[in-house]
């Protein structure tokens, strides 16, 4: 930690400080700058108390940690890259994949249209809901349990592995013995419960970043997955709330080389819910595979819309082919297969 | 719903559109315009399915909503202002209120210490965490139910109502056996699932806007408590995310008079997580009364540089003691008691 | 400078951050913690050459600096309060100020209906746009020299002294002539050009914060004007721009106190702007004098449905009158007059 | 524009609002909901006075406008794609440009070396910054006339077009002897009549976004630009301000596909200021150049270090010529050459 004093204060102040350092556990160093003092207090802050409460103290101008808060998760902790392995596929490594499927499941006839579509265009893993969080509860939540034995019997079918949605920890039993991907969406990503239960449960984890997550943040929740004795976890950009309103969130795509530096763990990006209007997914979907996304997750619909949610950003299948067949050219050159 | 369709369109294409609104449910209603067709589809938003999943369309530039999508937390729905019993105390009414306590109970004698302080200095509620949500796995995660029970100690010895957070659906019953108001958590604003477990506890529920939730997604969120048949529910601003860092959060003042305008339900303010830094907490609390706010949630700790969380931003019982003397006159301006 | 080494850097690497730090004028001082090598470079960073740029070295992790930038704004430069003073009235001293009148100047017959209604009501000085930024080409640009011309007779009327926007360098001498505060838009709030022309006009100038602007570079906005010899400034929060759109901005009343920690000189509160919708302002302007502020800036028209530009943040003659009621007892609890 | 009235007003109320768009120019239109009235009033909303300004009205609840605001940027008004030409390169068109040099011009050594390696590379355009807007007053401010001599003396030696900001209206003619690209920079993105004095010159301008502007505002922005009967225009998508603070900005890489969508002018991206860090620069130009971009803007120093501004995301010669070696695949796949 570095602690900032504010000018001019006087030596009891200083001594005062210095000892509540040495009572929390570290060794304070003492610097005289021109117009401040600075103090380095030495030791491990992951293993002591904070010193940023000192903040409150009327001398104490400022106080900054120096370490990264975040262990398990970090590539200081894991230098090569992480791969994830789900029913035979790798994700995180040479192969590129696309996720692709429904928003909502919301029929068999619906579902196994779009699955066996989105397999033959190259999806190497099938999306789909069965529990929805809707922003208002007049809206469809979702099929439930027959959505997750749709999704089973699509993957019957198509050989493609599921991810789907987990939103409460009293389904995480359930969910996990349908999926083969448990996705923890944007606004549970602080729900610390819920990434615990799903930690616990051993299935691969996808962690959206929440509307208003800073990196930092989304790092620290992704360790709880981690310190939860499973280290099958993916992160997902999909998308910031800004000022903008022109697309429904800001796709954030910086986050692909940030996540690479600063995590061993595979990095996937949704552009449906980034963008929130059809015509712009391609256009992401390029600049994601350029900047090194590991895969993309993509809502295909056969019928846009007539969906029960979020039609407006929805591909169609016929879309969806073309923008399998025109990635193609940006996977090969990002040396990706 | 409002269409409007793009300029220079084909008429096989306007008929479509007219086709599809029909079989949604809507009767559509065309104006010409100088450059643009505009179409109102009329019926009830929220008994039909979406029109918004048209702006999938081609052919269509954009799709409005006409109706305000919350029902039963609505002004229109219910005229005069409501208000919420807590042991004989009412939220929401003539009188002014004070929820103060630590940020996380830490101790008996930090917990009876401060509840004893703060009921003297004119708090009506004791607030105070037993299970609290961690950015990182490594931080303090609360007593739990040792907490709760302190909280149950300080209750009888002060006659304070109590305020703690719930987090987890499976502690919805334990948190409700001993506390008088669930709070909901910024984090867990839009965990959809958790509010429903604090409805059907019957108790009253405090619900904190999230990070970076709009108005009408924090109505929306309400509206699950009052779905769920629970009109015990009072908004709690706590800030926003925003660009600015120099303090934690922006408190968004401003969701006073909008709240009061939109909604029958109280409307509290929590400075100490809207400022982060108790310098500033003062003039917020005068603020957010002379706003029209119906009570305050202020952080108090015995020795705020030794707090176990967020020690920054808690008020030492002597600054409380001041805080809730310079309030009063402007809490008589306000014509509260 | 508090610069932080990547772990585990070769000593080699180490002792070239030594010589570049003092190769660039400061004197190093190292920490060595548990995992990191910290340097403090202890030398004043406004007079050397900044050590920011470090951080594209490799081995470096963060370069943080200690000391604030702004000097001549800051409390510590000037521990008193400042005042402005603008014809006899005190900005920023006991009393409290009302800057009321139109968003534009349109005619005579508008402009001096309402200039005589707001100094009844109590408004200390006259508020009127000549010059107008506009989003669109298209929309009205203002009256121009005509409209100075206006507000000088209004003056003479009413006896008020005229606050109006300077928006062109090319215009500063024009406006500074009719004008008694010149005031600098949020859009050209770090035009710095503009700044040095309104400074060295020797008229107060009144500094709206930028819709983006950190509280830092908001008063380093302000440093330009002091520094070029006119310490007659305001600051003005007139509402920065977030994700929610519920108000045309989200007024951030937490810079109130802020600007009086941080500085010396007095602030204002635009709440027109910053709602951007009539019926929010009332309570707006309550939490702005309870908060501290030492002025209003508000915009009042004859008939707002009718107004040339912003009808809708307007407030009408008679909710102008009863605004100024409302406010009194808020006015005596803060202490002012 | 739609009206949407409050539910149950009075007869009296609607045909007054009636009448008043009737005084404004425009002919209503009655749409009767289910629960609310809707009127569309008819007429050009660019002719007419807004009647945005209703909302004042206590019967009225909303006023939305259904045109685009902006006209001669709109891809409506110029359906083929426009391209801008400079001293023979055409930006634009086929060709994918590169911009590139120091962020500020400091000497003619570290000038001539930059743009010497950068030609050399592959950039097709200088840039360098001779006026320099600078957060504080205390900062370098540019070398000023000086810089633009260099940047003759360097165009002459390289025979690369010249791209210099300008930021005061009254240097606008100076700039424009020396320049062939005037920029316009974010701080000044809304200085409308640095815009039009830009325009005036007859030179290319490129017009930075600003960092909170939606794209709406940005357009119209550029309206101004052609509005002065300048129509060679660029847009230069820069980063946009948000809450994350590990970037510098949030570079907003979906404004690529939305300004072709929207315009018919080329889209340039500057990731040097989108990420402040030039760990990041890289994967952000494959980015851009994935999605569409025609042209990027890249600071190049020779020794990043020691720059006099912004040193953290200039790029040294040795990266930056190993950056446009990676491009090249990225280039060929965007069908560009």
């Amino acid at each position: 930690m570095i602690i900032v004093l504010k000018p001019k204060i006087a030596k009891r102040d200083e001594l005062a400080v210095l000892k509540e350092i040495r009572k929390l556990g570290y060794r304070p160093h003492i610097m005289r700058g021109v117009e401040r003092t600075v103090i380095g207090a030495i030791g491990d802050e992951r293993t002591h108390q904070s010193l940023e409460t000192l903040v409150s103290w009327p001398q104490i101008e400022s106080v900054t940690p120096i370490q990264k808060r975040f262990k398990l998760v970090s590539r200081e902790a894991h230098p090569a890259n992480s791969t994830v392995k789900v029913r035979g596929e790798v994700i995180g490594g040479k192969r590129f994949h696309v996720m692709a499927g429904p928003c909502s499941v919301e029929s068999e006839k619906q579902l196994l249209t779009t699955a066996h579509a989105v397999a033959e265009a190259g999806a190497t893993i099938l999306r789909g809901g069965a529990f929805k969080p809707r922003t208002s509860p007049y809206e469809f939540q979702g099929l439930g349990e027959k959505g997750l034995k749709l999704l089973d019997k699509a993957r019957r079918e198509t050989g493609l592995p599921v991810i789907t949605e987990l939103l409460s920890e009293q389904h995480a039993e359930l969910v996990a013995e349908y999926a083969d991907i448990l996705q923890i969406g944007t606004r549970n990503a602080q729900n610390f419960q819920l990434l615990i239960a799903a930690a616990k449960t051993g299935k691969p984890v996808l962690l959206k970043r929440g509307l208003s997550m800073k990196i930092e943040e989304w790092l620290l929740a992704g360790e709880y997955v981690l310190a939860n004795e499973n280290c099958n976890l993916m992160f997902c950009e999909r998308g910031i709330r800004t000022f903008e309103t022109y697309t429904r969130n800001t796709l954030d795509l910086s986050t692909i080389p940030i996540i690479k530096n600063e995590s061993h763990l595979p990095i996937v990006v949704d552009p449906s819910q980034g963008a929130g209007r059809a015509d712009l997914i391609a256009a992401m979907c390029k600049g994601a595979v350029a900047m090194g996304a590991d895969a993309l997750l993509i809502e295909v619909h056969p019928n846009p819309a007539e969906a029960w949610s979020d039609g407006a950003q929805q591909l169609s299948i016929d879309k969806f082919k073309q923008l399998t067949r025109e990635l193609k050219p940006f996977i090969a050159a990002a040396g990706r297969e």
